[in-house]
Protein backbone atom coordinates (compact mmCIF):
# COMPACT_ATOMS: atom_id res chain seq x y z
CA UNK A 1 0.00 0.00 0.00
CA UNK A 2 1.08 3.40 -0.86
CA UNK A 3 1.96 6.14 1.87
CA UNK A 4 0.43 9.00 -0.51
CA UNK A 5 -1.44 11.87 1.38
CA UNK A 6 -5.33 12.09 1.32
CA UNK A 7 -6.65 14.27 -1.41
CA UNK A 8 -9.22 16.81 -0.37
CA UNK A 9 -11.45 20.08 -1.63
CA UNK A 10 -9.41 22.15 -4.26
CA UNK A 11 -7.47 18.41 -5.45
CA UNK A 12 -6.96 17.26 -8.95
CA UNK A 13 -7.86 13.69 -9.68
CA UNK A 14 -4.60 12.40 -10.05
CA UNK A 15 -3.12 10.74 -13.52
CA UNK A 16 -2.59 7.04 -13.04
CA UNK A 17 -0.58 4.94 -15.27
CA UNK A 18 -2.68 3.74 -17.95
CA UNK A 19 -1.17 0.04 -16.87
CA UNK A 20 -4.82 -2.18 -16.74
CA UNK A 21 -4.02 -2.19 -13.16
CA UNK A 22 -7.65 -1.94 -10.38
CA UNK A 23 -7.84 1.46 -8.45
CA UNK A 24 -9.05 1.51 -5.24
CA UNK A 25 -10.06 4.74 -3.37
CA UNK A 26 -9.67 4.23 0.40
CA UNK A 27 -9.25 6.30 3.38
CA UNK A 28 -6.61 5.29 5.54
CA UNK A 29 -7.70 4.63 8.54
CA UNK A 30 -11.37 3.26 7.50
CA UNK A 31 -11.93 -0.27 8.32
CA UNK A 32 -14.25 -0.57 5.68
CA UNK A 33 -11.82 0.34 2.88
CA UNK A 34 -9.22 -2.10 4.55
CA UNK A 35 -11.48 -5.02 4.02
CA UNK A 36 -10.64 -4.41 0.44
CA UNK A 37 -7.24 -3.39 0.85
CA UNK A 38 -6.92 -7.26 2.96
CA UNK A 39 -8.74 -8.93 0.05
CA UNK A 40 -6.56 -7.72 -2.81
CA UNK A 41 -3.39 -8.02 -1.14
CA UNK A 42 -4.45 -12.02 -0.42
CA UNK A 43 -5.40 -12.40 -3.34
CA UNK A 44 -1.92 -10.94 -4.97
CA UNK A 45 -3.41 -8.31 -7.39
CA UNK A 46 -2.08 -5.03 -8.27
CA UNK A 47 -3.87 -1.68 -7.86
CA UNK A 48 -3.48 1.69 -7.54
CA UNK A 49 -4.40 3.23 -3.89
CA UNK A 50 -5.86 6.85 -4.09
CA UNK A 51 -6.75 8.50 -1.00
CA UNK A 52 -9.64 10.41 -0.03
CA UNK A 53 -10.36 13.00 2.69
CA UNK A 54 -13.45 12.54 3.88
CA UNK A 55 -13.89 15.58 5.82
CA UNK A 56 -12.91 17.90 2.84
CA UNK A 57 -14.02 15.59 -0.28
CA UNK A 58 -12.28 16.42 -3.36
CA UNK A 59 -15.19 18.12 -5.93
CA UNK A 60 -13.66 15.45 -8.33
CA UNK A 61 -14.67 12.84 -6.00
CA UNK A 62 -18.49 13.17 -7.05
CA UNK A 63 -17.96 12.10 -10.46
CA UNK A 64 -16.12 8.58 -9.92
CA UNK A 65 -18.53 8.10 -6.97
CA UNK A 66 -21.72 9.80 -6.77
CA UNK A 67 -22.45 8.94 -3.29
CA UNK A 68 -18.41 10.06 -2.27
CA UNK A 69 -18.15 6.89 0.01
CA UNK A 70 -15.06 5.00 0.25
CA UNK A 71 -13.90 2.12 0.08
CA UNK A 72 -14.87 2.58 -4.24
CA UNK A 73 -13.23 0.34 -7.12
CA UNK A 74 -12.35 1.46 -10.44
CA UNK A 75 -11.74 -1.08 -12.99
CA UNK A 76 -9.88 -0.95 -15.57
CA UNK A 77 -12.04 -0.44 -19.17
CA UNK A 78 -15.07 0.80 -16.82
CA UNK A 79 -13.46 4.27 -16.25
CA UNK A 80 -16.65 6.08 -16.19
CA UNK A 81 -18.17 4.43 -12.84
CA UNK A 82 -16.69 2.61 -9.27
CA UNK A 83 -18.24 -0.13 -7.57
CA UNK A 84 -18.84 0.33 -3.56
CA UNK A 85 -19.75 -1.23 -0.78
CA UNK A 86 -17.30 -3.10 1.19
CA UNK A 87 -18.90 -6.75 0.59
CA UNK A 88 -20.24 -6.07 -2.61
CA UNK A 89 -16.40 -5.56 -3.61
CA UNK A 90 -15.54 -8.38 -1.94
CA UNK A 91 -17.56 -10.36 -3.75
CA UNK A 92 -16.78 -8.70 -7.01
CA UNK A 93 -12.79 -9.68 -6.35
CA UNK A 94 -13.85 -13.53 -5.30
CA UNK A 95 -16.08 -13.82 -8.59
CA UNK A 96 -14.09 -11.52 -11.19
CA UNK A 97 -10.33 -12.90 -10.04
CA UNK A 98 -11.72 -16.49 -9.52
CA UNK A 99 -9.48 -18.58 -12.52
CA UNK A 100 -6.36 -17.29 -11.44
CA UNK A 101 -6.38 -15.97 -7.89
CA UNK A 102 -6.79 -18.24 -3.97
CA UNK A 103 -10.16 -17.92 -3.11
CA UNK A 104 -11.86 -17.11 -0.20
CA UNK A 105 -14.90 -18.52 0.03
CA UNK A 106 -15.66 -21.95 0.26
CA UNK A 107 -16.75 -23.70 -2.97
CA UNK A 108 -20.08 -25.65 -1.48
CA UNK A 109 -23.02 -22.64 -1.89
CA UNK A 110 -24.04 -23.65 1.52
CA UNK A 111 -20.93 -23.23 3.45
CA UNK A 112 -20.47 -20.08 1.45
CA UNK A 113 -23.51 -18.96 2.85
CA UNK A 114 -22.87 -20.17 6.48
CA UNK A 115 -20.00 -17.76 6.28
CA UNK A 116 -22.16 -15.07 4.88
CA UNK A 117 -24.24 -14.92 7.61
CA UNK A 118 -21.03 -14.90 9.67
CA UNK A 119 -19.80 -11.62 8.08
CA UNK A 120 -23.38 -10.42 8.42
CA UNK A 121 -23.34 -11.12 12.35
CA UNK A 122 -20.36 -9.21 13.02
CA UNK A 123 -22.11 -6.12 12.27
CA UNK A 124 -23.45 -6.68 15.97
CA UNK A 125 -20.22 -6.28 16.87
CA UNK A 126 -19.26 -3.64 14.89
CA UNK A 127 -22.37 -1.40 16.20
CA UNK A 128 -21.26 -2.26 19.75
CA UNK A 129 -17.90 -1.43 19.50
CA UNK A 130 -19.16 2.40 18.02
CA UNK A 131 -21.48 2.47 20.38
CA UNK A 132 -18.25 2.15 23.04
CA UNK A 133 -15.72 3.76 21.13
CA UNK A 134 -18.17 7.09 20.56
CA UNK A 135 -19.70 7.63 23.50
CA UNK A 136 -19.83 11.35 24.53
CA UNK A 137 -21.91 11.11 28.08
CA UNK A 138 -20.09 7.81 29.78
CA UNK A 139 -20.76 4.01 28.22
CA UNK A 140 -24.07 3.68 27.18
CA UNK A 141 -25.79 0.81 29.62
CA UNK A 142 -25.18 -2.59 28.36
CA UNK A 143 -22.65 -1.85 25.32
CA UNK A 144 -19.98 -3.90 26.87
CA UNK A 145 -22.24 -6.82 27.98
CA UNK A 146 -23.91 -6.34 23.84
CA UNK A 147 -19.93 -6.44 22.64
CA UNK A 148 -18.95 -9.57 24.40
CA UNK A 149 -21.93 -11.64 23.87
CA UNK A 150 -21.70 -10.47 20.08
CA UNK A 151 -18.02 -11.60 20.18
CA UNK A 152 -19.01 -14.93 22.00
CA UNK A 153 -20.58 -15.94 18.50
CA UNK A 154 -16.97 -16.05 16.85
CA UNK A 155 -15.47 -17.97 19.69
CA UNK A 156 -17.31 -20.10 19.73
CA UNK A 157 -17.75 -20.82 15.83
CA UNK A 158 -13.48 -21.17 15.71
CA UNK A 159 -14.00 -23.86 18.79
CA UNK A 160 -16.53 -25.24 16.76
CA UNK A 161 -14.66 -25.64 13.51
CA UNK A 162 -11.56 -26.46 14.92
CA UNK A 163 -9.33 -25.34 12.83
CA UNK A 164 -6.45 -21.95 13.46
CA UNK A 165 -8.45 -19.49 11.03
CA UNK A 166 -12.16 -18.94 10.28
CA UNK A 167 -11.09 -20.13 6.75
CA UNK A 168 -9.17 -23.15 7.29
CA UNK A 169 -5.70 -23.31 7.68
CA UNK A 170 -5.39 -20.20 5.64
CA UNK A 171 -7.64 -17.12 5.90
CA UNK A 172 -10.56 -16.52 4.40
CA UNK A 173 -13.09 -14.71 3.57
CA UNK A 174 -14.72 -14.11 7.13
CA UNK A 175 -11.05 -13.71 9.05
CA UNK A 176 -10.70 -10.42 6.58
CA UNK A 177 -13.77 -9.01 6.67
CA UNK A 178 -13.82 -9.34 10.84
CA UNK A 179 -10.18 -8.57 10.66
CA UNK A 180 -10.26 -4.52 10.67
CA UNK A 181 -12.25 -4.02 13.66
CA UNK A 182 -10.04 -6.64 15.70
CA UNK A 183 -7.60 -4.95 14.51
CA UNK A 184 -8.72 -1.90 16.56
CA UNK A 185 -10.37 -3.31 19.66
CA UNK A 186 -7.39 -2.33 22.03
CA UNK A 187 -8.52 1.18 21.17
CA UNK A 188 -11.64 0.24 23.44
CA UNK A 189 -9.09 1.21 25.98
CA UNK A 190 -8.78 4.60 24.78
CA UNK A 191 -12.98 4.94 25.72
CA UNK A 192 -12.72 2.76 28.75
CA UNK A 193 -9.38 4.51 30.37
CA UNK A 194 -7.93 0.86 29.98
CA UNK A 195 -10.36 -1.14 31.92
CA UNK A 196 -11.07 -3.02 28.68
CA UNK A 197 -9.03 -6.22 27.64
CA UNK A 198 -10.27 -9.22 25.97
CA UNK A 199 -10.74 -11.92 28.80
CA UNK A 200 -8.00 -14.45 28.18
CA UNK A 201 -10.33 -17.34 28.76
CA UNK A 202 -13.71 -16.50 27.27
CA UNK A 203 -12.08 -15.22 24.24
CA UNK A 204 -8.86 -17.72 24.37
CA UNK A 205 -9.51 -18.58 20.33
CA UNK A 206 -9.52 -15.26 19.03
CA UNK A 207 -6.95 -14.22 21.16
CA UNK A 208 -4.40 -17.04 19.32
CA UNK A 209 -6.47 -16.35 15.87
CA UNK A 210 -5.60 -12.39 16.30
CA UNK A 211 -1.75 -13.58 16.84
CA UNK A 212 -1.55 -15.75 14.23
CA UNK A 213 -3.52 -13.07 11.95
CA UNK A 214 -0.91 -10.18 12.52
CA UNK A 215 1.81 -12.39 10.95
CA UNK A 216 -0.17 -12.86 7.90
CA UNK A 217 1.57 -11.30 4.44
CA UNK A 218 -1.93 -9.72 3.66
CA UNK A 219 -2.91 -7.80 7.22
CA UNK A 220 0.60 -6.83 7.33
CA UNK A 221 0.48 -4.86 4.29
CA UNK A 222 -2.28 -2.45 5.45
CA UNK A 223 -1.45 -3.36 9.62
CA UNK A 224 -1.61 0.18 11.48
CA UNK A 225 -0.46 -0.06 15.34
CA UNK A 226 -2.73 0.53 18.27
CA UNK A 227 -0.52 3.72 18.83
CA UNK A 228 -1.43 5.19 15.59
CA UNK A 229 -5.19 4.27 15.38
CA UNK A 230 -5.33 6.24 18.61
CA UNK A 231 -3.72 9.10 17.48
CA UNK A 232 -5.76 8.97 14.49
CA UNK A 233 -9.27 8.80 16.70
CA UNK A 234 -7.57 11.37 19.04
CA UNK A 235 -7.66 13.67 16.19
CA UNK A 236 -11.16 12.49 14.98
CA UNK A 237 -12.27 13.29 18.39
CA UNK A 238 -11.30 17.34 18.51
CA UNK A 239 -12.45 17.49 14.75
CA UNK A 240 -8.77 17.94 13.47
CA UNK A 241 -9.23 14.19 11.19
CA UNK A 242 -5.42 13.58 10.64
CA UNK A 243 -6.03 11.57 7.79
CA UNK A 244 -2.05 11.98 6.92
CA UNK A 245 -0.31 10.87 10.25
CA UNK A 246 1.17 8.21 8.60
CA UNK A 247 2.06 9.92 4.96
CA UNK B 1 -47.76 -20.66 -1.48
CA UNK B 2 -49.57 -22.96 0.99
CA UNK B 3 -52.26 -21.29 3.12
CA UNK B 4 -51.15 -22.45 6.43
CA UNK B 5 -51.47 -20.97 9.38
CA UNK B 6 -48.68 -19.45 11.50
CA UNK B 7 -47.61 -21.83 14.26
CA UNK B 8 -47.17 -20.19 17.76
CA UNK B 9 -45.90 -20.54 21.08
CA UNK B 10 -46.79 -24.26 22.31
CA UNK B 11 -47.03 -25.75 18.81
CA UNK B 12 -45.28 -28.71 17.51
CA UNK B 13 -42.81 -28.59 14.89
CA UNK B 14 -44.75 -29.62 11.76
CA UNK B 15 -43.85 -32.99 10.63
CA UNK B 16 -43.00 -32.77 6.53
CA UNK B 17 -42.73 -35.38 4.20
CA UNK B 18 -38.99 -36.55 3.47
CA UNK B 19 -39.23 -35.32 -0.32
CA UNK B 20 -36.42 -33.26 -0.78
CA UNK B 21 -37.42 -30.16 -0.81
CA UNK B 22 -36.48 -26.97 0.77
CA UNK B 23 -38.52 -25.81 3.63
CA UNK B 24 -38.95 -21.82 3.57
CA UNK B 25 -39.69 -20.68 7.59
CA UNK B 26 -41.68 -17.24 6.77
CA UNK B 27 -44.29 -15.24 7.61
CA UNK B 28 -47.32 -14.47 5.23
CA UNK B 29 -46.90 -10.54 5.49
CA UNK B 30 -43.07 -10.33 5.76
CA UNK B 31 -41.75 -8.55 2.90
CA UNK B 32 -37.81 -9.92 3.78
CA UNK B 33 -39.16 -13.42 3.51
CA UNK B 34 -41.65 -12.71 0.38
CA UNK B 35 -37.87 -12.15 -1.64
CA UNK B 36 -36.91 -15.58 -0.96
CA UNK B 37 -40.59 -16.61 -2.14
CA UNK B 38 -40.52 -14.34 -4.88
CA UNK B 39 -36.80 -16.41 -6.46
CA UNK B 40 -38.30 -19.98 -5.71
CA UNK B 41 -41.26 -19.01 -7.37
CA UNK B 42 -39.33 -17.80 -10.12
CA UNK B 43 -37.03 -20.55 -10.13
CA UNK B 44 -39.73 -23.33 -10.25
CA UNK B 45 -38.08 -24.36 -7.40
CA UNK B 46 -40.70 -26.78 -5.23
CA UNK B 47 -40.07 -26.02 -1.60
CA UNK B 48 -42.29 -26.56 1.66
CA UNK B 49 -43.54 -23.39 3.25
CA UNK B 50 -43.94 -23.16 7.01
CA UNK B 51 -45.18 -19.90 9.03
CA UNK B 52 -43.98 -18.67 11.82
CA UNK B 53 -45.44 -16.64 14.25
CA UNK B 54 -43.30 -13.55 15.49
CA UNK B 55 -44.64 -12.46 18.64
CA UNK B 56 -44.91 -15.69 19.88
CA UNK B 57 -42.44 -17.75 18.78
CA UNK B 58 -42.90 -21.46 18.99
CA UNK B 59 -40.04 -22.69 21.04
CA UNK B 60 -38.95 -25.54 18.75
CA UNK B 61 -38.09 -22.43 16.11
CA UNK B 62 -35.37 -21.67 18.03
CA UNK B 63 -33.38 -24.99 17.30
CA UNK B 64 -34.13 -24.07 13.49
CA UNK B 65 -32.75 -20.66 14.01
CA UNK B 66 -31.06 -19.55 16.96
CA UNK B 67 -31.89 -16.01 16.24
CA UNK B 68 -35.69 -17.19 15.65
CA UNK B 69 -35.88 -14.87 12.37
CA UNK B 70 -37.66 -15.52 9.12
CA UNK B 71 -37.16 -15.70 6.48
CA UNK B 72 -35.05 -19.29 6.97
CA UNK B 73 -34.30 -22.16 4.42
CA UNK B 74 -33.59 -25.38 5.57
CA UNK B 75 -32.08 -27.59 3.05
CA UNK B 76 -31.96 -31.25 2.66
CA UNK B 77 -29.32 -33.40 3.84
CA UNK B 78 -28.62 -30.27 6.10
CA UNK B 79 -31.43 -30.45 9.05
CA UNK B 80 -29.56 -29.46 12.31
CA UNK B 81 -29.38 -25.73 11.07
CA UNK B 82 -31.30 -23.21 8.37
CA UNK B 83 -29.59 -20.30 6.40
CA UNK B 84 -30.98 -17.24 7.06
CA UNK B 85 -30.40 -13.18 6.14
CA UNK B 86 -33.03 -12.93 2.87
CA UNK B 87 -29.98 -11.37 0.73
CA UNK B 88 -27.70 -14.54 1.80
CA UNK B 89 -30.51 -16.73 0.96
CA UNK B 90 -30.96 -14.95 -2.40
CA UNK B 91 -27.36 -15.58 -3.33
CA UNK B 92 -27.18 -18.72 -2.04
CA UNK B 93 -29.88 -20.15 -3.77
CA UNK B 94 -28.88 -18.32 -7.18
CA UNK B 95 -25.60 -20.23 -6.81
CA UNK B 96 -26.79 -23.57 -5.47
CA UNK B 97 -29.31 -23.75 -8.50
CA UNK B 98 -27.17 -22.21 -11.15
CA UNK B 99 -27.20 -25.04 -13.48
CA UNK B 100 -30.60 -26.05 -13.97
CA UNK B 101 -32.54 -22.56 -13.13
CA UNK B 102 -33.26 -19.42 -14.73
CA UNK B 103 -30.10 -17.00 -13.68
CA UNK B 104 -31.39 -13.75 -12.08
CA UNK B 105 -28.35 -12.05 -11.76
CA UNK B 106 -26.42 -10.89 -15.09
CA UNK B 107 -23.21 -13.29 -15.44
CA UNK B 108 -20.42 -10.91 -15.93
CA UNK B 109 -19.40 -10.32 -12.06
CA UNK B 110 -19.09 -6.21 -12.78
CA UNK B 111 -23.25 -5.85 -13.64
CA UNK B 112 -23.77 -8.17 -11.28
CA UNK B 113 -21.95 -6.14 -8.13
CA UNK B 114 -23.77 -2.87 -10.15
CA UNK B 115 -26.91 -4.43 -9.51
CA UNK B 116 -26.02 -5.53 -5.59
CA UNK B 117 -25.10 -2.22 -5.10
CA UNK B 118 -28.54 -0.71 -6.32
CA UNK B 119 -30.19 -3.66 -3.84
CA UNK B 120 -27.84 -2.03 -0.76
CA UNK B 121 -29.50 1.34 -2.11
CA UNK B 122 -32.76 0.31 -2.26
CA UNK B 123 -32.51 0.25 1.51
CA UNK B 124 -33.02 4.13 1.68
CA UNK B 125 -36.14 3.75 0.07
CA UNK B 126 -37.19 0.99 3.30
CA UNK B 127 -36.21 3.21 5.87
CA UNK B 128 -37.96 6.05 4.33
CA UNK B 129 -41.05 4.05 3.69
CA UNK B 130 -40.99 2.69 7.73
CA UNK B 131 -40.39 5.84 8.96
CA UNK B 132 -43.63 7.39 7.19
CA UNK B 133 -45.67 4.14 8.02
CA UNK B 134 -45.02 3.68 11.61
CA UNK B 135 -44.72 6.96 12.87
CA UNK B 136 -47.02 7.76 15.78
CA UNK B 137 -46.34 11.18 16.33
CA UNK B 138 -46.69 12.87 12.97
CA UNK B 139 -44.74 11.98 9.57
CA UNK B 140 -41.52 12.71 10.56
CA UNK B 141 -39.64 16.19 8.84
CA UNK B 142 -38.25 15.20 5.37
CA UNK B 143 -39.37 11.63 5.56
CA UNK B 144 -41.59 11.73 2.38
CA UNK B 145 -39.09 13.86 0.39
CA UNK B 146 -36.24 11.07 1.26
CA UNK B 147 -38.72 8.78 0.59
CA UNK B 148 -38.63 10.02 -3.33
CA UNK B 149 -35.21 10.79 -3.62
CA UNK B 150 -34.74 6.99 -2.65
CA UNK B 151 -36.99 5.61 -5.10
CA UNK B 152 -35.63 8.73 -7.90
CA UNK B 153 -32.46 6.29 -7.94
CA UNK B 154 -34.66 3.14 -9.37
CA UNK B 155 -36.78 5.34 -12.05
CA UNK B 156 -33.35 7.07 -13.06
CA UNK B 157 -32.03 3.06 -13.43
CA UNK B 158 -34.87 1.81 -14.97
CA UNK B 159 -35.21 5.07 -17.71
CA UNK B 160 -31.31 4.47 -18.25
CA UNK B 161 -30.85 0.68 -18.84
CA UNK B 162 -34.01 1.07 -21.37
CA UNK B 163 -35.75 -2.00 -20.52
CA UNK B 164 -39.03 -3.35 -18.54
CA UNK B 165 -37.28 -4.59 -15.82
CA UNK B 166 -34.24 -4.47 -14.21
CA UNK B 167 -33.46 -7.49 -15.22
CA UNK B 168 -34.09 -6.60 -19.01
CA UNK B 169 -37.19 -8.29 -20.44
CA UNK B 170 -37.94 -10.20 -17.58
CA UNK B 171 -37.75 -9.63 -13.74
CA UNK B 172 -34.05 -10.32 -12.36
CA UNK B 173 -32.57 -10.13 -9.00
CA UNK B 174 -32.98 -6.55 -8.27
CA UNK B 175 -36.92 -6.39 -9.30
CA UNK B 176 -37.68 -9.17 -7.19
CA UNK B 177 -35.92 -8.00 -4.15
CA UNK B 178 -37.49 -4.73 -4.40
CA UNK B 179 -40.78 -5.97 -5.32
CA UNK B 180 -41.98 -6.85 -1.90
CA UNK B 181 -41.96 -3.17 -0.61
CA UNK B 182 -43.65 -1.85 -4.27
CA UNK B 183 -46.23 -4.36 -3.62
CA UNK B 184 -46.97 -2.03 -0.68
CA UNK B 185 -46.09 0.99 -1.51
CA UNK B 186 -49.95 2.06 -1.70
CA UNK B 187 -49.81 1.15 2.23
CA UNK B 188 -48.60 4.77 2.62
CA UNK B 189 -51.98 6.19 2.39
CA UNK B 190 -52.74 4.74 5.68
CA UNK B 191 -50.25 6.64 7.40
CA UNK B 192 -50.44 9.53 5.49
CA UNK B 193 -54.47 9.77 4.95
CA UNK B 194 -55.04 9.18 1.44
CA UNK B 195 -52.46 12.08 0.83
CA UNK B 196 -49.91 9.84 -0.86
CA UNK B 197 -49.86 9.06 -4.62
CA UNK B 198 -46.85 8.23 -6.55
CA UNK B 199 -46.23 11.04 -8.82
CA UNK B 200 -47.00 9.75 -12.41
CA UNK B 201 -44.43 12.28 -14.29
CA UNK B 202 -41.31 11.81 -11.42
CA UNK B 203 -42.33 7.51 -11.23
CA UNK B 204 -43.79 7.27 -14.83
CA UNK B 205 -41.39 4.08 -15.82
CA UNK B 206 -41.29 2.42 -12.06
CA UNK B 207 -45.29 2.68 -12.45
CA UNK B 208 -45.22 0.77 -15.67
CA UNK B 209 -43.03 -1.81 -14.22
CA UNK B 210 -45.13 -1.98 -11.44
CA UNK B 211 -48.31 -2.81 -13.74
CA UNK B 212 -46.15 -5.17 -15.76
CA UNK B 213 -44.66 -6.92 -12.05
CA UNK B 214 -48.36 -7.58 -11.19
CA UNK B 215 -48.87 -9.57 -13.79
CA UNK B 216 -45.42 -11.80 -13.41
CA UNK B 217 -46.11 -15.75 -12.49
CA UNK B 218 -43.72 -15.56 -9.45
CA UNK B 219 -45.54 -12.19 -8.21
CA UNK B 220 -48.99 -13.52 -8.47
CA UNK B 221 -48.12 -16.46 -6.16
CA UNK B 222 -47.14 -14.00 -2.93
CA UNK B 223 -49.10 -11.33 -4.19
CA UNK B 224 -51.20 -9.79 -1.21
CA UNK B 225 -53.93 -7.26 -2.22
CA UNK B 226 -53.31 -3.49 -0.51
CA UNK B 227 -56.55 -3.81 1.47
CA UNK B 228 -55.49 -6.97 3.05
CA UNK B 229 -52.27 -5.57 3.59
CA UNK B 230 -54.02 -2.78 5.34
CA UNK B 231 -55.80 -5.00 7.20
CA UNK B 232 -52.99 -6.55 8.39
CA UNK B 233 -51.45 -3.64 9.55
CA UNK B 234 -54.35 -2.66 11.41
CA UNK B 235 -53.82 -5.31 13.35
CA UNK B 236 -50.38 -4.76 13.95
CA UNK B 237 -50.96 -1.23 15.14
CA UNK B 238 -53.55 -1.95 17.34
CA UNK B 239 -51.14 -5.02 18.58
CA UNK B 240 -53.49 -7.88 17.93
CA UNK B 241 -50.88 -8.99 14.95
CA UNK B 242 -53.53 -11.22 12.88
CA UNK B 243 -51.19 -13.13 10.96
CA UNK B 244 -54.12 -15.52 10.23
CA UNK B 245 -56.40 -12.76 8.34
CA UNK B 246 -55.84 -15.22 4.92
CA UNK B 247 -55.64 -18.53 6.35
Amino acid sequence: MSNGKHLAKGSTAPVLPDDGKLVLYSMRFCPYAQRVHLMLDAKKIPYHTVYINLSEKPEWYFEKNPLGKVPALQVPGKEGVTLYESLVLADYIEEAYSAQQRKLYPIDPFRKAQDRILIERFNGVITAYYRILFSTDGIPPGAITEFGIALDVFEKELKSRGTAYFGGDKPGMIDYMIWPWCERVDLLKFALGDKYELDKERFGKLLQWRDLMEKDEAVKQSFISTENHTKFLQSRKNGENNYDILA
